[in-house]
């Protein structure tokens, strides 16, 4: 559909490899992606569940991007990394839509057309009525605090390998005072985890917490699937507290107390 | 390949997830995706199965389009989507090939080449001696049909979300009488469904029947998979029978009736 | 990454269905697609398991392309089929990478953005110090060899078909005589196969010795799969002996014998 408005677009392929109906893990991935890209239009979709109102919307960034996807919160934290929101519009303008604009495939008949012509050069105002930010759909998200000498954060999403990926950026290790090991409490279970740079500092196997590529705190088994281990289901999202503990075999003493 | 042929061509990746020798999703695939697309050489495979004598195809159509592909009945929905055959010719020319020629990789060494070459600038006549349409072979489907108030329809292919696709036209709601509910009666079973308009309009796990994105009818279960449920695999293709039913109780009265 | 550092430059992407930590199979992908590309900067990354200090690499080669990944053995049997290294590099200075480095993504901030350079003009030479080609990690690979009549090679990776590709060429069918039936010796199991040029030769869910479409010969279930017949994983790379069988009759009675 891009190719038939706008043949010289430059089109890139981030990721067909969102969890159906998975908003949260198609946010991580796209706001961990767009910094990385060159000033663009950027189109993202995640299938979409109940509900039929959900607009399409563009978001005009700071940065000079432009958002476009549906109004659930997948655009979001995007926005926020390419420099905040300058301008929302609804994409309700049938110059820019593909004819005829079917119930289940708006990636087709009205993201991909938008994005195409705005490349192109429509100015997004063009596109439909402007939206005020605040009147957006936001994610529910529990934002990370240290509290008492316990960090407590949330999965923001579990990747391919069964990694358990957080929202709370890696900065916190030093609330935390920069410890060795630590004790993780997530889905009902508590365990000792060692604190590493890199997977390569961890032996086969074992339980690590590290920072990962995008700069947030990361639990993770070294070659192992932690998901699996906890019984988490992709797209699950428990709740995370994590201690510093002095030592390993401090650790293992205390197990039961935490 | 097609790189080393013709560095400048703009080739898109349709699909990679095709199952194995699913030549009926394939060519469902193919001819929605067609349509959306501009005029191009379009080349598509399916694994083969048994049988060597399958010739590689090449199809000029109407609209301008060349279709390239094998002689397995891939590529004939498609071509009739793009306004019909105008010249079919058996991708026979040692100088279009990739040498030395496999017995296993007709996509590297057969199809490609002559995709890129042909994109290039080579007329399709040069490429092989031409074949009658008549003789091209032919996807094994059932017309669908209205007898005694009752739509006769067949599976064409079932997607990634467990959705039955068929082979029905949604035009054929009207000859039903457009029904709020339908009694749906496929592999064996006999169960009721809401006509949507779109899977917000339902609830979670409810039976549907609407009509997709590609303008065809399709039955599914709205967040759930009804192939599943159904105890479908993919590249099941059986028979459906859909009756209008006049309300959800006279349906659930009726249930033995069907 | 890429684009932000050369935004003319023309990426391919070849496959991201390497399974994670299988180096011989990214080896074997890699080195039977790039003689079919035209001479460019290749990037190629598998997952990285144990071990923090491997090095990121460019390899120059006899062809004219580069080779840049990881110093894991993934990248030699390119380099061999690219007429060998004329020069190897550490990825080492810090203008070529992207910044912060991270320990876990070398694939964004190092490989991608040497590849993005090279490809805009840079000379390898200059993206770090020079290494020996003597001093690279080298992939474990037991040689191919008839001995007393019997051919002994290794599973160089199983397909998503479960075909085990073997590391002999073809050619030494000629060695064994080109025989019609062999007997092949895997994973302590011992059974017959037809030597076929084509599955189509072959009854469906016959067992079949062929030649692959890279010139390699591979074991093989017509249109079943024979790593789940013979319990193998992905990523497994047993030995295997095949000797020449005059007849199934022959081979059928001598089964205990091999």
């Amino acid at each position: 559909v891009i190719a038939s408005i706008y043949p010289e677009a430059h089109v890139l392929d981030l990721s067909h490899a969102v969890p159906h109906y998975d908003i949260p893990t198609g946010s991580w991935m796209l706001r961990n992606a767009v910094t990385h890209l060159p000033v663009a239009v950027h189109v993202a979709v995640v299938d979409p569940g109940v509900g039929t109102a959900r607009r399409g919307i563009g978001l005009a960034c700071g940065r000079g991007d432009v958002l476009i996807g549906p109004d659930n919160g997948l655009l979001l934290g995007a926005a926020e990394r390419l420099d905040g929101i300058t301008l929302a519009v609804e994409l309700a303008e049938p110059r820019f839509r593909h004819h005829p604009v079917s119930h289940t495939f708006h990636a087709r008949d009205i993201f991909c057309p938008a994005a195409a012509h705005i490349a192109r050069g429509t100015p997004l105002s063009e596109v439909g009525p402007q939206l005020a930010p605040g009147d957006l759909v936001l994610l529910s998200e529990t934002p990370s605090v240290v509290r008492e000498g316990a960090l407590h954060t949330q999965v923001a999403t579990i990747n391919e390998f069964g990694s358990l990926m957080l929202s709370a950026p890696g900065a916190f290790l030093a609330d935390l005072g920069h410890p060795a090991w630590v004790r993780v409490s997530v889905a009902g279970q508590v365990y000792p985890a060692r604190v590493v740079r890199t997977f390569g500092e961890a032996e086969r196997g074992e339980r690590v917490l590290l920072i990962d590529s995008y700069g947030q705190l990361c639990l993770a088994i070294n070659q192992g699937d932690l998901a699996v281990g906890l019984e988490l289901e992709r797209g699950a999202r428990p709740s995370v507290i994590i201690v510093a503990a002095p030592s390993e075999s401090a650790l293992r003493g205390g197990e039961e107390a935490l």
